[in-house]
């Protein structure tokens, strides 16, 4: 994650973003209240990430809308998803199997991730599993070679301007790369689907997607001088959830994209593709926290609140302050005051936020607790193994259509 | 971790600190070569840890020697350094229960954690843990109050220069605020023992315990004035492993800690306590990784070597390239070139050398292996549970003592 500039950040102030949800808002709270679950946790409502693929279902009716496992692989995510409908956007083998065994269908998985084991590309090919994403050579001839006949979408590389956590040059070739490896596509038996791209996670920007969309018109068009007609865009993920900063609403980033599409495709709109992980399951988490210590800074001018939960065991997007969650306590109402907010593991570079300001309670104190909002994408399975000796992040499902 | 400018590594460059361990040096190799395991996995040789272990003991036979277990917490290297009699730093009640289920006795534990809940005090108190460490006022009650009685040290912060993983400000305050905390840990009826301080881990400068020998001076002269007799100097971390870069031989930092000891307190000498973590398994383990594909970049001016291991199941510290690990090939003597090094993840941050200049076999291909070397360190426990669904970095411990 990128290192960005200071921001600003207070506590629970509503972003932007935040849906309505129809479901019972508190199904969360009241869990954490009726069952006081050990700390550090996160809590997520089922009910939440069920709206969220529905509104976005709605929003992109023509889509086929594969959920970004990566963000929360929790089973029962996956889970629900399947029942609604998704296909599936993933990065692994072991991916790819908890999909399956969550019951989602061969055909409903696309492999996106462009750095596949040989090996690992036949696995899910005997697995049923028919679209795959590649950017190179060497990726494209494994999977002619172990993938025979598959669909194939070549991923460009898209500007990232305005993403809170920007790819950088991983992933993506140029357009006439892309051109050149889709013809190769089709020349080794397979089917050559279309373009991807990624302008980046929690994209703030609606018109971020134009640089995209642009940039498949021209592969569309140079596969075409070649008697190739590609069918699929896939406009990859990048809707934001809810943190400190606001987000504008889901329709606005439709309408650019609705936009960008009939300015470069018109009347030959193609097939789309989207992988929205953080939109759908970021709002639908809370993580639990218990402040672990309060200090004041040797220098005496900072407070220091230090909570059980950090970089190492659930908070990674912390990174460079890239994401700055709302929070919520026990103490508030009571008057605030700015603090450093760290982790609880021995490591100077376990601290959350030192330049985005944020205001807490100034009765704050060991014991009481701290919710992050919106933490639940990218969270729990960040966790490490146990560094420092603490365990890994550990997820409770709730639902909130269930409540009494 | 902090991004420091960039450096120039190559492949297996021996590093100035590659200590002889007298043990058979390939006892890892014959593992890999004979049970050839699934990648990626950290081969461990416990030989070299006991070999690094017994040279410390040698170089600062007064001095009681705390490993820091955050480093590796195999449990099979806890147990062989229970075995030579160790003591433990350890950050946390997980930390702690490893020790004791290894046959540790409490009293050779020090909680060297500043950051503890106060239920992880009593717990650890009640385990017969007596030594801890703090570095605030709300820290300090909490001990007094549920381990009555028990030695405490307090951490002050000095200078991290010449560290590659420097601490920032999170731990430490500054002598005079630990003069007051160590005299109003006398008057709450703890044993007010000494002062610690850490460098900075993988400190290449052997003159960096200087600044805390010297501010140790003061704390201990601060209390004196009080009536408050310390007797120990905690010297923590920061001994190096065989990186890129060349680090001085453990004797000069040796003579260069003696000699500040012997500046600042003279015959007064204190006990002595080393939290050695990256010392003492650095070098002894190998991580092996196999390559997933080798492309052009898009401009076509870099070559990207993937591997199946990167910063999220177990590289985390090649975080802004702060370590730079010397590397290993199964095509090692074909003609080399520049690379940039990223590991298998769909997370544009899963880069781990893009600045560092490392080059690599022009024949390096998928499935060829690259081992990365005293990778012993900081490297399994850090492993994320499964982001992106890949298994966290397995573990197998050889012992170069008991081959054929």
């Amino acid at each position: 994650m990128t290192d960005l500039s200071a921001t600003t950040g207070v506590t629970d102030r509503p972003s932007g973003t935040a849906q309505q949800t129809g479901t019972t808002p508190d199904a969360i709270q009241q869990f954490l209240d009726r069952q006081r679950p050990e700390t550090p946790c996160l809590v997520v409502d089922l009910a939440q990430v069920r709206n969220r693929y529905r509104q976005l279902r709605t929003a992109l009716p023509d889509a086929r809308i594969c959920y970004a496992v990566k963000a929360n692989p929790t089973p029962e995510v996956v889970g629900e998803l399947v029942g609604l409908g998704a296909s599936f956007d993933v990065a692994s083998p072991g991916e790819i199997d908890l999909c399956l065994a969550k019951g989602a269908a061969p055909e409903s998985i696309s492999y996106g991730n462009t750095i596949k084991k040989r090996r690992d590309i036949a696995r899910a090919h005997a697995q049923g599993v028919r679209l795959f994403a590649t950017d190179s050579a060497a990726d494209l001839a494994n999977i002619a070679e172990v993938a025979p006949g598959a669909q194939v979408f070549c991923r460009v590389l898209v500007d990232n301007e305005g993403s809170r956590t920007p790819f950088g040059r991983k992933f993506g070739c140029l357009p006439e790369t892309a051109v050149e490896l889709l013809v190769r596509a089709r020349d080794l038996g397979l089917d050559a689907f279309g373009v991807s791209f990624h302008i980046g996670s929690q994209q703030l920007e609606p018109t971020a997607w134009e640089h995209g969309i642009d940039a498949a018109r021209r592969v569309f068009a140079g596969c075409a001088e070649h008697g190739l007609r590609l069918r699929m865009v896939n406009l990859g993920g990048g809707l934001p959830a809810a943190y400190t900063q606001s987000a504008p609403p889901l329709a606005d980033y439709v309408r650019r994209i609705e936009e960008s599409l009939d300015r470069h495709f018109g009347a030959e709109r193609p097939e789309l593709l989207v992988e929205p992980g953080r939109f759908v399951v970021g709002d639908a988490g809370v993580l639990r926290s218990e402040v672990v210590l309060v200090t004041d800074s040797c220098d005496g001018e900072s407070r220091w609140v230090y909570l059980d939960i950090g970089r190492y065991n659930g908070l990674a997007e912390t990174e460079g302050e890239a994401i700055t969650y709302r929070l919520r306590t026990s103490r508030d109402g009571d008057p605030v005051g700015p603090v450093v907010l760290a982790g609880p593991t021995c490591d100077g570079d376990d601290v959350l936020y030192q330049r985005t300001r944020y205001e807490l309670p100034r009765t704050l104190r060991g014991g009481d607790w701290v919710d992050l909002l919106s933490a639940g994408a990218y969270t729990a399975s960040y966790s490490s193994v146990g560094f420092n000796g603490f365990a890994p992040l550990p997820t409770h499902c709730v639902d909130g259509d269930q409540q009494p």
